[in-house]
């Protein structure tokens, strides 16, 4: 049988898995720090749960099928669906405002593509129970302190309102919701496919040619800045743009004075192309023109409509979404990425059967002291038995033959110096601790 | 739309993920102190990599469908057969001996139960590509460790080797191979099901009735002791068997050595319901009364034939796989789960819109310095943001009032103690960390 991987999925072996894990960490760590907290949901929701939350090309990607008791069921799309049917479950359990955050993996029957998996793992945060500046500012301050956690610097978190989107449709002549919507889908997708396929989209839901051509030139030439949005938006007059305006400069204001203001731009281009936003949205774009074309590495928006779905409360919410193999990706592209520590510090060798047990013994104990040590169940030589610690990127090769056993001591070899020496047993963590971290 | 969870699924709401995940971590960081480094497989596998390795009735548990490819897929049943079809996959780019561990999630259709679920997280550690004792012990030892480091003391591995069940069926008058791995499939079952239904199942199977019940007597009644072993197989007399009790010895002798031993004992009844294995095999059983009927939590064995159905190389390996989620529903039964910190320590309160830019400001600086911290989303009185805090859990709420933001400085109240004390803004993260951690 000739072992393969689906198209779209990938193995982690451990040299990329290993900074992987580190980012996951890394990413969990800044989350807890802004206050959230951990959840987690099954993989396999039933299928009305997810079914017509994500429009109709998101219904097209979800991983359907019967299970054994013929249910309709489907892999998890995304984690903010499944936190919306969470607090609408929980309700009575949890304490709102709920601040989660949740590390899990996603699938979607999507062409795969650059930076683009059928399963890829989401790093979400989420405020629910709340519609306010601060919740949204705290979101994006916890999404903007990954990035630095993870020591990006050429990234740029993009921000754009719905109701300014809204907005600058009806100023421009769209004045239909579900033309609207449609529009918004279209401008959505202003990255990835040029200005006049968007166009074209748009005429094809029906906006007049004319109307699209100046929807399109408000997007890409006019681009108002966001000094200069109320008079833009001067026609559209109605209270919902005006405040949608407000809360963007005031998310703006919030988000400068926690330390992040150097990171985050208004652009009106920004749509997001689910359907479930309602205020803010954001995209995060990584600046080096290498991998520009990766697209948006950390997303996400606010969803007021969404949890009220489920239950008969409205209950608002705001999130992001970090997109952890995207970015793996593109960190790997720009050689970027953190060197994988699928190493061992500390190799102890097996000088012949009559002293196995020692060479355990000895691991037991530099393990019981936290170092990571691995034991040779090779055996052989005792130069191939080193080779493999070389191998394997061990700084110190421990060797305890039968003198050494007798004597209870341990030979260390530092293998980077090629020097060695003899220890007791009771100063060989000690000493070995101070071998792996002495410089070469 | 009603929100639910598909039976035997759950969500892990935060006062229970915190501390599930504080297990993962201490797993992970367990394993890797043993030289075992992380690796990742897709949660979809082509069909055909899964089918028939878990026999009959875990072929039947399999989720399957077909993909928008019309392409056979199956959710991963465990994380032993995708390992094995990794190392068959890329033997080019990986070193053997290979120790990877992996903790994720698997899928069973089974019937949900006490500590049975549809979805589960295993936590595995293996050693691919050498058959020795030594790297049984390894293993073994990683696993026991880990038990050490969840503080589990009710628990002890039981150790068999499918040399010595074959020895012993043989003994009894079970000749033919299928009916004696007929046998160990009804045998697995003698902690789950009545010796009556055991006999009927071998009996079925075609082995005599009397037959059965010998082969069941010496399972229930004599179960020879480890030091007995050798008289007891006399009559089986194969070099095989004998070979299998030598091991089973050393690696009892190897686990000691590494300070592991009052935690293992020989169980000529630990069968394994799973075709692959061929060597060593262990059950961990939690001691508790309360809790036995849980079964086992941490199960494993050698399989050397397994990487061998992917490629040409016959490639040994042996491994240990820890069930999460079974693990810590005992844990919760026992009283024993860790308690959640779904807690944040640092609530910054918000005393009026003007002084939102300093509390987010503050945030900033603390979370900078490492410190957990939150800003009240929701506003109002500082009196309801205080009640937030105490439900939160925070020991210390910040309060940035106009004078504080005039005078640079920040008042801290200790929740617990009631007092309260005005900070510089330069002092105050040092000070918020040492209230925190200063006892009640």
């Amino acid at each position: 049988m000739e072992p393969r991987t689906l198209k779209g999925f990938r193995d982690y072996l451990p040299a990329i898995e290993a900074p992987r894990k580190a980012m996951i960490r890394a990413i969990e760590a800044t989350f807890e720090c802004h206050g959230f907290v951990p959840l987690q949901t099954p993989a396999l929701e039933y299928l009305e749960t997810l079914a017509g939350k994500y429009g109709d090309e998101g219904d097209k990607l979800l991983y359907r099928f019967a299970d054994h008791g013929a249910r309709d069921v489907a892999l998890r799309y995304d984690l903010t669906v499944p936190l919306a049917r969470v607090v609408a479950q929980h309700r009575g359990e949890l304490q709102l405002p709920l601040r989660r955050y949740q590390v899990a993996p996603v699938w979607r029957a999507d062409k795969p593509q650059r930076g683009r998996f059928r399963e890829f793992v989401q790093c979400d945060a989420d405020i629910a129970g709340v519609d306010s500046a601060i919740a949204d500012a705290e979101v994006l301050c916890a999404g903007l302190a990954v990035l630095d956690a993870l020591h990006i610097d050429g990234a740029r978190l993009h921000l754009n309102h719905r109701g300014v989107l809204f907005g600058l449709l009806r100023t421009a002549g769209v004045a239909d919701l579900a033309l609207q919507l449609a529009s918004i889908r279209a401008i959505d997708k202003l990255d990835k496919i040029p200005a006049h396929a968007v166009r074209a989209e748009m005429v094809g839901h029906g906006v007049p040619d004319e109307v699209a051509g100046a929807v399109l030139a408000r997007f890409t030439t006019e681009r108002p800045a966001l000094e200069g949005l109320d008079a833009a938006l001067s026609t559209a007059s109605d209270a919902a743009t005006f405040e949608a305006v407000a809360r963007l400069r005031r998310v703006v204001e919030l988000v400068t004075a926690a330390g992040h203001g150097d990171r985050i731009v208004f652009d009106p281009t920004i749509a997001r192309g689910l359907d479930y936003y309602t205020g803010l949205i954001y995209e995060t774009r990584l600046t080096d023109a290498r991998v520009a074309g990766i697209g948006a590495v950390m997303s996400g928006g606010r969803y007021d409509g969404l949890i009220g779905l489920f239950c008969k409360d409205a209950i608002p919410a705001v999130g992001i979404s970090l997109g952890l193999d995207r970015l793996l990706a593109a960190l790997v592209e720009l050689g970027l990425a953190a060197d994988g520590d699928a190493r061992v510090p500390v190799y102890v060798t097996v000088f012949d059967p009559s002293t196995a047990q020692a060479a355990l013994g000895l691991a037991g104990r530099l393990r019981a002291a936290g170092l990571r040590a691995e034991v040779d169940a090779v055996g052989g030589k005792l130069g191939k038995q080193l080779e493999r610690a070389s191998k394997r990127g061990a700084r110190v090769a421990a060797i305890v033959g039968p003198e050494e056993v007798a004597a209870q001591t341990v030979v260390l070899k530092d293998l980077r110096r090629g020097v060695q020496e003899r220890f007791a047993l009771e100063t060989v963590t000690q000493a070995t601790r101070e071998w792996i971290e002495r410089p070469d």
